[in-house]
């Protein structure tokens, strides 16, 4: 087996981990988390949305986080999935920002109400205008493994996506099993084939815990290739699309699984364990989950 | 990556899984737990302990269990730490028994009050006689990675009880991450140079999420060839001298894996959605680790 010597964890609670949470959060506490994970030494941060609020207004102080990361030397990225966010993030001074596309088409019409092909158009622009800007792009593949409304999706229709982003200029692709259902054989498989057919390209796994396989499919992807991937701070997140699928893989159970096994994170486990509580904290569907498994 | 066509899956629940409940389980519902298990399709199953009832109370009824077992035509494994623990199994007729040796001796010394050379002067006895009687000898290897008394076991500590066990003719070897902190590269490790060390041995993977990384350890126990796996439906059990450990990897989430793999458990799936909640019902334990870790 491979067990990488480094390993870089992107911590994503602050944006993808809270963005859902149907109880608002002042923008102080989300400053206070930030200002924690920092702590831990995080070098990357998705902390940003810059989706329209009327759709999630739960980032709907974006610019004012950025600004704070910003003042706190972090580079964060911020999430823009159209030309207007972009304007936003490029007006906020964002290093990074995040584009994402569903691998299912069912996917992607009911979240944004466009099809894949669709959805890849819009994003020549966005691509075209960020990397003019010299920002870095990280582009998801969402429903990679399968989807809540299709089943599986198909290995085809993951590489289409991955084609597309690729000629764009992704900076890194993320995949991401966001609806929670991937098992470690197709995490393997699946990230062996787009090594294969993208030797050069940096691939990011990203894995929620629904299964209670996150981190088996992490070890998987390492087998893969992978050293990067996505975690959320406390397990915050999950995908409000996916009726059950819990959070995304905690940060502090993947840091403890990967120092453990020799892979250094360069992440303050004793931070983790001060941050953790308190993001739970800010959760409203953490402990219904927890009591739905009883 | 190897994934291997079968996996055996041995169920330990009715034993390992109830043993240390602090409130008393009736016969008749461990009885129920066993026909429900049975009906998944289970070809062997721990379901009895013949160590003293005043040590062990809560398998007191493990005669009467043994007879219902065979009634229901189940191979069923029993637990004899001595000779006395023996007779019982044979008067009760048991296909298969099973010892255990912690490797780590500050563990021995606490659990039975000897130490491991001595536990394992026991055993010379006991594998005689079972032997002699044609019965199966499952042989456990107990925090076989870290202990809660004296933290990393080494491997030379695995492997002196190992070559005991195997110069002693176990039919099985389990090697047991009792204390729930081994991790996917430690199992790895472990399980290549056992394999080395024996190449005619059968070995059995006996995980604990304690920290959510039983199935990773499943994964990785594989790669090291291990085809057989102990688990606990509902995630009963737990080590009673490890604080905070949780209960032995869950049954129902290692088949869904492992189906979900290609791997084939012969176990029916759905048989098991019903036990779960059942096996959970029976427990006072697991509503309370579950709160604990909100």
């Amino acid at each position: 087996m491979y067990f990488p010597n480094e390993v870089e964890i992107i911590e994503v609670g602050p944006r993808d981990g809270l963005q859902n949470e149907p109880l608002p959060i002042s923008t102080e506490q989300k400053k206070q988390l930030i200002t924690q994970l920092a702590a831990a030494g995080f070098s990357r941060m998705e902390t940003a949305s810059f989706v329209h609020p009327k759709w999630v207004p739960q980032m709907a102080d974006s610019e004012e986080i950025a600004h704070f990361c910003k003042q706190l030397g972090i580079t964060f990225i911020a999430l823009t999935p159209n030309i207007k966010a972009l304007e936003r993030a490029i007006a906020a001074n964002a290093p990074q920002i995040a584009v994402f596309i569903g691998a299912s088409n069912t996917f992607n019409k009911k979240n944004v109400n466009k099809t894949t092909s669709e959805s890849l158009d819009d994003c020549e622009q966005i691509f075209a205008r960020a990397k003019a800007k010299g920002m870095f792009v990280r582009a998801y593949v969402s429903m990679a493994f399968t989807c809540p409304f299709q089943g599986e999706v198909t290995f085809e229709e993951v590489k289409s996506v991955c084609d597309r982003f690729s000629e764009l200029g992704a900076d890194e692709i993320d995949i991401g099993d966001t609806n929670g259902k991937a098992n470690p054989r197709m995490v393997y498989e699946r990230f062996s084939r787009l090594r294969d057919l993208y030797p050069n390209a940096t691939f990011v796994g990203h894995f929620h815990d629904t299964e209670k396989m996150a981190l088996a499919n992490v070890v998987a992807a390492m087998q893969a290739g992978v050293e990067k991937f996505d975690s959320s701070i406390g397990g915050l997140g999950g995908c409000p699309y996916s009726p059950g699928a819990t959070g995304n893989v905690a940060t502090e159970e993947l840091v403890k699984m990967l120092e453990q096994m020799g892979c250094q994170t360069n992440i303050d486990y004793l931070q983790l364990q001060k941050a953790a509580p308190f993001a739970k904290s800010l959760s409203s569907r953490i402990e219904i989950h927890a009591k739905e498994r009883l």
